[in-house]
């Protein structure tokens, strides 16, 4: 495998302490020509879903890299670390679920190994802090040319853990989502992709009766948030082509009470 | 226009979602050797005042480069794409006012077009996230040596949208001003420069009286913080080199209650 | 002294403002083909004790650099601006003891100087933003070259500002430390090295009787969290090599209420 430009690194480190300079401070003496993108190191504490569904959502618009993402939970126990290969691209972190939506999102694992060669690694390896002694080493060698064969054995793709994916239904004009993610502006993706409810008659110009557990309500399906006055609830098509709901210079999730996980109704009118 | 070095980039999409990174990594595919130094992502949502101050103060050490902001609470409604050239560099962003202060700062427009060139934009726009689909791949382009004439059609700087700027008055020994910035460390920025205050007395030595809506205090025009006692409050020139109040070890605007608008009054006695 | 291929950065300048990419645009105007790596910006305002603490942490894993650090709440008073050298890096910073662990930990200071020489500073010199004005360029300047008595003269080594370090006391199978810092994950870092525990019993398979201000309670000594159920508490040897208390997939630090500086006590059983 050729060499790398880019490494790309999401966590939940944090920015208040020196986790991430040091994971890059690393990076930097083994592969010190190669940029580093940090995608985000501000996911909840162990909060893999979350990872899960900020790393896929990044991936499609990053060049093609060496992907770090540790959120790790059960670090230093028996869980594997793996590198896996999927549309040139190379993901690397710990096999607890965390990568799976970017790599199906990029078109499905090629190819997997557990990460066992302890020459690409640290010299010394703390059982707390593999982002540092084990993860960024093992993705730097890789970036700079270092075949992806030897950072370990190989294993079989359908062997990796697997989160399970957010699920949808829709049945005739009612479709069924959960909310997946809930970004700065306090607006809820949902489950839904937009090719998927357009059929219901989810689309711009419907008028849409929302249904969570707090409630119910009937708000329009718009474009945009200019559509709508400041301060009115609207349902639109992300930029990630999911269905989603935001109030318009407001926060949607606080105003009603979502959170990923959350269960939704949509029934489309015209 | 020859090639640019930098790209700076500033937006309200704040550090926990992958906004920031999607950016980077359009701008990397296009333009894989600009290094990109961000400014500041945390401008409160849709904020375009704190953004506009936030990017003025930042212009003048920064340099020559293409400047990427998007604060853009109207984004995918009939408010125009920019580019702006002023002082060799280039400013991309949403028309609503955001970029006005800091093109004033680096001597005015020198000219403007309109983003309509799409043979610079990502293939797929969507109406909720220009900064990846329209801002970003323009100012990549914009950086790699793309004529700016080539990004749109020209418009007469005269119809950019401005800001109204904060304002302040200055008569005898007395200033009206308002607060424009309040910075982490609870600094209060007013809309007064130093060099307007300095006519009416207020420079470092005098005693200040500082009235504002929650009352009227007395306190000294110093250097720097550490001219008053660990919790005494001080009036001084900031290093943007306007009139600025603080708290020796504390947070002036949180102790006073000032927030950006808040009017105060300064009355100087030797 | 030969050239660098990096700046760190850390400070207390937090990232709402423009301050960190002021430097950022200083340095590189200075120094353009620098790599700088942020270690960190969310210092406590003022807190010096955190951000050296934050520095030392860093430092064994980053290249050799000019290593910058700014919390400096005497800015602009008599207190000195310095540049150290130990270890092949150079420590740029005021004289307030920010630097001392960072450079105790790189082995010591081999010889440092004043930051006396302007023709290196900004041409105007503020008196509240020496990050700018100072520091940051001197750095630059540093990296690209300049012998470190070009920065100004000499001052022994001896008369730098010391903060006193975190203490500890191990007598027989009881051990006395502090907490010195609180990480993201609410990981407690004491002030007990590792190797100087485990003569006392505190390794891996002991039982720890934890006391503190609050209260005494009874812990395991493991490995890594997930070596005990989620929710449990557990005293461990951290990736630092300092004894630490968690709180699996938990906040220990706000669970126990422990905070910097807090006295705690261990009494290993086997």
């Amino acid at each position: 495998m050729a060499a790398f430009q880019c490494l790309t690194f999401l966590t939940d480190y944090g920015l208040e302490d020196a986790f991430v300079a040091v994971c890059h401070g690393v990076a930097s003496q083994i592969a010190p020509d190669v940029r580093i993108i940090d995608i985000s190191h501000l996911i909840p504490p162990g909060d893999i879903r979350r990872g899960a569904a900020v790393l896929a959502q990044a991936v499609p618009y990053l060049p093609v890299a060496v992907h770090v993402a540790v959120v790790d939970p059960g670090v230093g126990t028996e869980r594997r670390a793996v590198a896996v290969e999927a549309a040139g691209s190379v993901f690397v972190g710990p096999d607890n679920g965390l990568l799976t939506w970017a790599i199906e999102a990029a078109g499905g694992a090629r190819r997997a190994v557990e990460l066992s060669n302890r020459a690409l690694w640290r010299n010394t390896v703390t059982p707390t802090f593999h982002g540092r002694d084990i993860f960024m080493p093992v993705a730097a060698w890789l970036a700079t040319g270092t075949p992806l064969d030897r950072a370990g054995d190989p294993i079989a793709v359908a062997d990796l853990v697997r989160l399970p994916a957010p699920t949808f239904q829709v049945t005739g004009s009612v479709a069924r989502a959960e909310v997946v993610t809930v970004d700065r502006f306090g607006n809820a993706q949902l489950s839904l992709p937009g090719d998927d409810a357009a059929p219901a008659g989810l689309v711009p110009g419907a008028t849409v009766t929302l249904a969570w557990d707090r409630g119910k309500i009937t708000i329009p399906f718009a474009t945009t948030f200019g559509d709508v006055n400041p301060g009115e609830l609207v349902c639109y098509r992300d930029s990630s082509e999911f269905v989603a709901i935001a109030v318009a210079g407001g926060n949607a999730a606080a105003h009603l009470g979502l959170r990923p996980g959350s269960a939704v109704t949509l029934a489309a009118s015209q």
